[in-house]
């Protein structure tokens, strides 16, 4: 995590860019309201740079930023704080996380839960999506760690990625592997990214790419060594924000609003259309089988 | 040919997995029912190896393999057969002409015939398209040879393609270079595998890449030598069978669907098309001109 | 400009092709006709050379070849009476400027005008872009130097981009950097060339590609030597048109039309989007600094 980073490994100082000892002071008053509203950890913690415009969200999720839906809400709401703060222009997400950036949907949350609680998550992860993919704000993935699945689903909806150079870290939409599907939206984001025969191998495999692989498909934009994605990104940044905003936003729309449209009409099919899914038996079998695999591999 | 390599040339046998000496004892009843059927020598031979799920088709239409109607009559049987089959999982296409995989369309099928064998032979032509295009089962080109227009297409039909790394082999839909047009289905299936731009030239242009080219723009997944094509298509196929049937069936028909459905929903008019310009008096010449170089290349 | 090269430099003389000499015979009867015409020099200057079949268009617009009104209503009808000329199968476009094949829309037809006169300049830009990309002519690209914005539009249009191989040149959609936007016209061209995720990159950031950057992306087709763009361009011609014209106009046509289609049918509403956009305050405020700016590097 960032701030414990600072404070314990005194080598990382020289790393880290004056903008961010400048926002060590500047802390986010959203993240100060947040912090007292809940008593348990917040899975999402914010820094804004009120200086730069810049804000930077630390998923802190132990043990692996799963997307429950609790976590999706609070993510959700930190999101929609910041795009409505007109003097926040850019987010950076990043994982405080050792070794993963964000790993899948959460499984617990479509395993022997009832259908209207199916659905409630599956809104809130379209919610994410949809939050993401049309932000205002230029929103760059400091992808620090693992990404599978939902979390390259997260990285996805960015407008540029910067993965660590670290061939133990892998990044894909790989939900075939687990007996089940990615939705047409996950499916379009992807086309959009590196188009449609690499997306349809990566689809139909499972596969999840090494950060070279990820880089030379295009998954990704940019590898930097593993200590040095954050302040990357910041340095991406600035030069996002020397365009005009009212400029680049309109082109963004350009470039994602027919993606976005089709989910919004689509909307509650899809939902329905996942809660038949994945309460079927044979769907919750295979994720009774993963889990187990999970555990065993954890034990 | 697969059997007659085994029995002449004794080098090829440390080559073969076991899995192919398996495939010897396992012979196909869909084989044996064909054989038995046809008087003539098969333009298509099957051999499915029950205790893999996995079924090779052989091409044996001698010279080139030419996508008659005969010949696709035969090959859309055996395809529909393996597909009802539900213990048939996987189908590998490739050739037992030597130095071809499948040269285009047959040209006699196009060249001074009524306007209803045209319209038949055209419909033949969709039919084999729209079975592959669409198969539950994963298919994989092995292509042994060069492949040029028809054999072109029927490659990019399939999840996979492994081509011979023989600088004298060559792949693309180099219609134009008749002065004949691919129809937007072949246009479809090519841009859905290597994109807008590529596409437009290779087509205007009526390119045929080297088998280094054809990797290089993805037309082709893999390039092995020669003697490895077969060998490789079945070690890859299990790689792809280790993914759950139903996923990667369901994901298939997302990425596949929309382009199937154009050419389902307009096939009348596309036979309609096709007819009308294939028996212009332009386009007859064009042919009869093609057909006289081939005589004197050969002679 | 092309004459005079041949005029005053004599050591050029070895690298034009016969066929240049030949041109410099057959004098085109268009260029011939528009210099009576106009008193003024024309912006455009036409050889057509009837026994290649083959146009060279030499943009000679000073300083930049920047689109202006004018430019453009000379730059279609000689576009228009070599697509009806039958015996002109092939057009060429460069430039006669120094440094530059076309620099971005004239700012000058945006900035201050009355919207009557911005919806004419549009409607202009328009006409050139539908004229390009519909047309039946083969039509390459000869860029002999930087083409931003408007200018690389015009190249995207043409059937194939040869650029000079000097990193001083740059090329790309850079609209967002002077706080327009590239309307989605511009935007299909561009992913009709390079696919969505390079045109979403290169549109927010208003991209500007060296010659080996805009290789790599697609953005052009071959780099050469600055002093063989022309002859190269003739030479990579002759092989385009081996091609039987009416495949190969079929096969263009299908790429294109539906995003031909596109705009036709959104026309006027594109022209009233552009001039309520770029009479706006703001706008125009963005315009008088890039203005300025570009005063203060030159003088």
């Amino acid at each position: 995590m960032f701030y414990v980073c600072v404070c314990v490994c005194a080598g990382l100082l020289s790393q880290l860019s004056s903008r961010s000892s400048h926002a060590r002071v500047c802390v986010s008053p959203v993240l100060v309201a947040q912090q007292r509203n809940n008593s348990t950890t917040p899975k999402v913690k914010v820094e804004f740079d009120q200086s730069t415009g810049v804000a930077v969200m630390h998923m802190q999720s132990p043990p692996v930023n799963s997307l429950s839906l609790d976590f999706l809400t609070e993510f959700c709401i930190n999101v929609e704080k910041l795009e409505m703060d007109k003097t926040c222009r850019g987010l950076i997400i990043t994982s405080s996380q050792p070794k993963v950036f964000s790993a899948r949907l959460d499984i617990m949350e479509m395993y022997g839960k009832s259908p209207e609680r199916c659905g409630e998550f599956w809104r809130a992860v379209q919610e994410m999506w949809l939050k993401l993919y049309s932000s205002d704000m230029v929103t760059i993935a400091a992808i620090n760690g693992s990404s599978p699945a939902g979390g390259c689903l997260m990285s996805l909806t960015c407008d540029y990625r910067i993965m660590a150079d670290n061939p133990r870290y892998s990044i894909g939409l790989n939900e075939t592997q687990l007996g089940i599907v990615a939705p047409f939206w996950f499916k379009d984001t992807m086309v959009n990214t590196v188009g449609h025969r690499t997306t349809e191998l990566a689809l139909e495999l499972g596969l999840l790419y090494s950060p070279s692989e990820a880089l030379k498909v295009g998954l990704v934009d940019l590898l930097v060594p593993e200590d040095e994605v954050l302040t990357t990104a910041t340095k991406t940044m600035t030069k996002w924000l020397a365009i005009p905003d009212h400029a680049r936003q309109i082109t963004k729309s350009m470039m994602r609003k027919p993606t976005i449209d089709k989910l919004t009409s689509k909307r509650e099919a899809d939902i329905q259309n996942f809660v038949s899914f994945i309460t079927k038996d044979s769907i919750q079998k295979s994720l009774r089988m993963y889990l187990e695999m999970l555990k065993k591999r954890r034990g």
